[in-house]
């Protein structure tokens, strides 16, 4: 399911004294990379002077031992990777984004969405602001260190800012002798932190940044919350950015964050295992085998399968040695360019009654290419069951899904979608399954708009952004 | 298990008329890149012209879209991936081999490993010849263009000197007008041909790169036989090179094959599952959970799970992101290391006596890090189950594994093993099992020399071949 | 003399229909690429739409034809090429700098150095502005843009930006609508425009710049003047800021610009012929054979060839197929290193007494290798001539010679100079014949301040600006 | 005068003791980089173990710093720098070829062309011999394992194989133990030799390769010499292969080698002065200045100035910033697509009679262009003066101009073509004069076949060769 993107990932690293900060934030990265493939970047504090480096690519394309060493050693370090949605993309918004101001300098990564973006942004051009960029971390960095003109601190600075802000956003910053890390009231997007073995911290959008720095996860930055991390530790500030209530995105379990993370709690592997079982429960069928879709839809089928007593099978090999290919799918028929990186396993599926778990159909194309390999694999029957409610409304928190995408459940019926995908039976999990998967989190305090469309906060004016975002364009995108 | 390493990966596609076949070769080599990813090639005939590309690289790094179109459009083409074993590693030996002689072009790519190499060239040599690389294409090439200076055809120059070739060969060859395929009479390394829709043949080591090219699968070739594809359809020729009985490589099932291609009329799923199914009632255990060794074990896992009646579950998690890195493990911690390239799922793991199930331990370095990893996740017991039998001899017939290499189970009781691995309890599958995983191919028809020494044919001396090898290094290897 | 470098050189493009400005840009920026190697950059302005891409490396590195085509076409480009002073180096500072502000979008290249940076920069911090850069050109957008809340276009705010600027600059840029020029009032540094056959305008640096895009030579741009480029024309518009007097760069002529070009009505290479033929008649000497230094002393060699009567040779032969090399000098002996990239030609030199014409002399180091290496080849005598004073002073106006650096004419006499070099005579030109080369530029409207210390306006405080510099560094530079 | 090209340089190296050769292989032939641009190649030989690395490309772009690590310390090394000829281009055809036979390794680098090739090649396929190549190298490599079966010695198998070698050759070789040289008997191709300051020898193509490396001078190897380089010091042996008598290629000394370069004790430079100066008293005219063409045609320019005493001024500049473009010069108007890399200087011919002297004209079109800038940049006369006869007769002995090339000079008379190219005058240098330049050298030693058709040797056959040229490609060229 590869039309859902998720906008973007944050790391943080504070150590007590200098180290090889360059590799770890590579390390931390490279975990992160699921949560975006277009950009990233790392900004090394040595002793107040900002070392950083950015372009277009995966982290392992980006950086090399030689980018790595000039970045040096050092005591702080904020890395980033992202997708941008449609109208922040680009080389222009990679981030961190560093910055100097009256009182030092400051280099911010973020996850998330401004929903009041346009209004911030009018406001400072009024001021006689320059921006170099399209995206939220210069709008929140203009927010921030104009407060900080008169705010004793940088965080106490960050607080007031943050009453400005309104939609999603997940912060790491650092100046030049602390980490700070935020979260908004909202809590859309996840953010937690560990301790190193050595002393020091890392903070990160999900929990699997952690092992492979050896770190020990402490807990998640609570809605609203600062976190200040300097050579006395971890110092909580709780913010009262107008009390709103939490409204944790409901895809992180579903699609976006990898099976290994705890996200607030809640293991992102089991949230998925019980929505397949539950689906089990809802929608079961007779059947020999169950196999999920590549790769987000595993865990769910492995859980159907729990549940109804069925087989699990695994039922593609993906090719895991092409992570990008100049093929145009265009060139050839459609069905031959889904075999260049995913195949069906005839011996799983060949006259077979078939359960294919997806994570959701968003445009309905891969659904119907993985459902056609299955049949020409020899499945006799192929019966879709998805682990998420139909995919009705755009995201403005951080997902690029916007509302002129053509959602298929928007314009199609279950009956018809079941008819465009190939499938003999298709199903989706309740809204009222849906709200429970993620528990112990409360239901009210998940945010299932992309579902029912009851968006918990404004939404903004898409034609308000576009005036920005359509003006500055910066070329060279790595392929 | 990534320390075993199967050398090489042929294609060939004959076309009754011309098309693009650089590309289509492009995309069957990377349905065939897990067989070898030191280097690989590509060569085009067209109208007798022939173009070719070679490289140290994975095929979506060395191919490009100006070199496929360079490579131009063609009626036959052949291409070739491979690692080197040690001795004929590098650049150097990249294939195919393409040379000119008396009567024409030839075109070569091979897979496998003479065990006669030595005495050849040596007669080679004493009779002028020189030699440009260390391998067997070279060699090979030299025995057919010589008897082709008096056979009246290259498959009859072929049959020819298939009569003095030792040792294991499954080759794909062009001459102007014709796509030629051999296999060893003893037929080591897999060979297969399918029907292109529009007219035409594709020759492949594995089945699984039919489906990509639209190519419906047709036969294996059998042991010893040639069978030339022109204009007029697909000509077999029975060989009597020595009448050697079949010698099938058992670790083609257990590892290196994917797991959607069958070989020899054998499915590598199956066998893979067959093989945990009968472990399960070989080596029960109490346990809650069966997970898979990453990648090669999931489906001896699925096996297990299965016979077993203990659920199945997504132990681990692949970062997909790092096909290569820089990180050199040497500098950090060993378990840090594994870690940015694989992650156990805590979820399926935590709290749970945990059975892991893999193909085989060579060295145990691998064996030994996912066993901590699984009790880092929360693992209360680990027990390790092996789709084979220990691995205590080298392998002569084209896997990169010798004498000299550390094999665990040469040095180490099982009990021992488990120890240095940090299992609770570690069984292998018995020999007599392994011989039935791969039914209905008869267990005499099998090679499991590396699990029971008894080599089906003489094996070379090797300091003969260091002789050759250790002249000509070309240097430049990708990292 | 390779030791003194030009900051930047500028380039603008006005077309009245849109057309290929991102290849236009590039060949314009090609031919003003020596006053800058260390990074370069594109924004083309198509409707409004400004497109953008600026990297390390020379053109023909950075640009390729996939970042010309998504730079797209478009009405109005502006390109630039540049080093960077010591404090300002690196990515951090590429160019144009492409922001958006209140009343639209701002492309800015300038090529200078701004003395009053420091003090400019902290009032803008203290209004809360937030600096992305530690260059000029920021501080000149942050200057014109807060003008241009109140001011009726871009060019009115521009002219009262202009009345706080201090030190040297020549601007080029454009908004959706307009492309502007403008030079300081001192116009220290060049700026010229052409117009293009088919309508529509070129600013550069240089007039070498303009025959490749078929451009005719219009005029220079004054000193203090903007001219605004639009589907009207060009505009004038004379500004006072501050009534300064001219102050040329003399090293502009000397060494900096290019032989063909035409800076300010006067002809580089005439301005260094007439330097040389000066100096043969303050200076002769009995010799054979007249040779300039690599590649600036040419012009002057013939010049002093003409004067003296004795015969030109061509002393030097230059590899042009090293453009840069990883040869580590240090790793070489120091005469070995050399000569890689320069080699005497001994049949001009051999047996022969050789006047050596050069520009300049900066640390010394290139004149002791150059008159090395024709002792080498057989030269009985060298009589080396400088077509410029000693070199006494730093320059604050756009050229990377620091207070710090070690200008061999400052701590040793003409004669000790000579010795250390190994020359059998050294001289120099007069200050009174320097003032006179670029006639018909009246002498006391040239800045020869690095050769008398008379700077025409007040010089920057460096620790100053080292606070700013010292803070920010983006790695990844070219090799 | 860019449309000849000379087929290839060579370098050998052999040093006492074990050192950085691949590094001094590197800075040897950076210094060859004008006889080939298309590909280059070094192989080091480190106690008989051949390291080589070839690729497509220039000197600087195929070597790196990891590639010269990996090549390695050694004793020994070969290089080479190439164009191919029409029929032996490509990647194909890189050298030194490295090969190994019955006696051991070699390495070979050779530059010349042999008129026997299809001959020689023909006679060695029907003895079996298999060809993985179309060049002369291979065929060379051939003649001498064959005699090597038989011979005591490398030297002695190369003595014997010249016996069948036809038309031109130098070659330099290595085996485990000695470094050797060859020039073939008529010597069209330089070759030399000097002393390395710590012991040791280097052969190169032409002298300009020497000071580099620090070695002195020794002497020029003689027609149909072999020097055997190796511990004892350098050896030589006088073949007898058919007396045949000397031929040097004139056009060396006219166009190919570098001014700085001494080729059988003739300086590049005094020739091309010499022709010059000849050129002005047989084709005096009125003029005010004389300039050169870009690059070769300076140093006739220097002497046509100094003979007539017309003043001689720098009249074009070279970008050197652009080694290659990716410009297209067929999507932009003719006459500013040169200008990207040539431009001329007003000041120096405006209004002024200009005499050009340039080395050859061979299709007009370069000669055409650069007139047409001369007077765009206001001369008011050009007459053209060339420093050799018309180009009319196709070189079969290295040079890559076939019969099949637009030689402008036999398809017009002198008179046209002066109009085509648009001089006022025109006039080459005559027959008699130009075997005069390269005095000390008897005319009837020099080869001026291209100017008078009188072949010294038997020319080939070219559709034998194109036989086998046209069969195999390796494709993958660097742009």
């Amino acid at each position: 399911m590869p039309s859902l993107r998720e906008e973007c990932g944050v790391l943080g690293i504070y150590r007590n004294k200098k180290g090889p900060l360059a590799m770890d934030s590579y390390l931390g990265l490279c975990a992160l990379q699921h949560r975006g493939q277009e950009s990233c970047g790392i900004a090394v504090n040595e002793d107040g002077l900002f070392r950083f480096h950015l372009d277009a690519g995966l982290v392992s394309e980006v950086m090399n031992p030689r980018i790595l060493e000039d970045l040096g050693q050092g005591q702080i370090a904020v890395g980033h990777v992202r997708y941008g949605t449609d109208d922040t993309r680009g080389r222009i918004n990679m981030q961190p984004l560093v910055i100097n101001h009256r009182k030092g300098r400051l280099a911010l990564a973020n996850n998330g969405a401004l929903t009041n973006y346009s209004s911030l942004r009018d406001d400072f051009e009024e001021k006689g602001m320059i921006f170099h960029t399209t995206g939220d971390a210069e709008v929140i960095s203009c927010a921030i260190t104009r407060e900080r003109l008169t705010a004793g601190s940088t965080e106490e600075a960050l607080e007031r800012a943050m009453g400005s802000l309104d939609g999603s956003y997940a912060l790491v910053m650092m100046t030049p002798r602390k980490l700070i890390a935020a979260r908004g009231p909202r809590a859309f997007r996840p953010l937690c932190y560990g301790k190193l073995p050595e002393g020091g911290f890392v903070v990160a959008s999900e929990s699997c940044a952690l092992p492979v720095l050896g770190a020990e996860f402490v807990r998640d930055i609570r809605p609203g919350e600062i976190v200040v991390f300097n050579d006395t530790g971890a110092r909580s500030i709780t913010t009262h950015c107008g009390s709103k209530p939490r409204s944790a995105c409901m895809f992180e379990y579903i699609y976006f964050a990898r099976p290994d993370s705890v996200l607030d709690g809640v293991s992102v592997h089991e949230a998925r295992a019980r929505a397949g079982e539950i689906l089990a429960r809802e929608h079961p069928v007779q059947a020999d085998i169950v196999v999920g879709g590549p790769d987000s839809g595993i865990d769910g089928a492995v859980g159907y399968a729990r549940a109804s007593g069925i087989p699990y099978g695994p039922g593609f090999i993906k090719n895991r040695y092409i992570a990008r290919t100049f093929i145009n799918p265009e060139n050839r028929d459609r069905g031959t360019a889904v075999k260049i990186k995913l195949n069906p396993v005839s011996a799983v599926v060949s006259g077979k009654r078939v359960v294919l778990v997806d994570d959701s159909i968003v445009r309905g194309t891969t659904s119907k290419n993985i459902v056609r390999l299955l049949r020409e694999a020899g499945a006799l029957e192929v019966h879709m069951r998805i682990t998420s409610p139909p995919f009705l409304y755009p995201c403005y928190y951080g997902t690029d899904i916007k509302a002129s995408d053509k959602l298929i459940a928007r314009q199609h019926s279950i009956k018809e979608i079941q008819e465009i995908i190939g499938a003999d039976s298709l199903h989706y999990l309740s809204h009222s399954a849906v709200r429970t998967i993620a528990a112990p989190i409360p239901p009210k305090e998940l945010c299932i708009a992309c579902f029912n469309g009851q968006y918990p906060c404004d939404i903004p004016n898409d034609a308000l952004r576009d005036r920005y975002a359509k003006r500055l364009i910066r070329v060279g995108e790595l392929q």
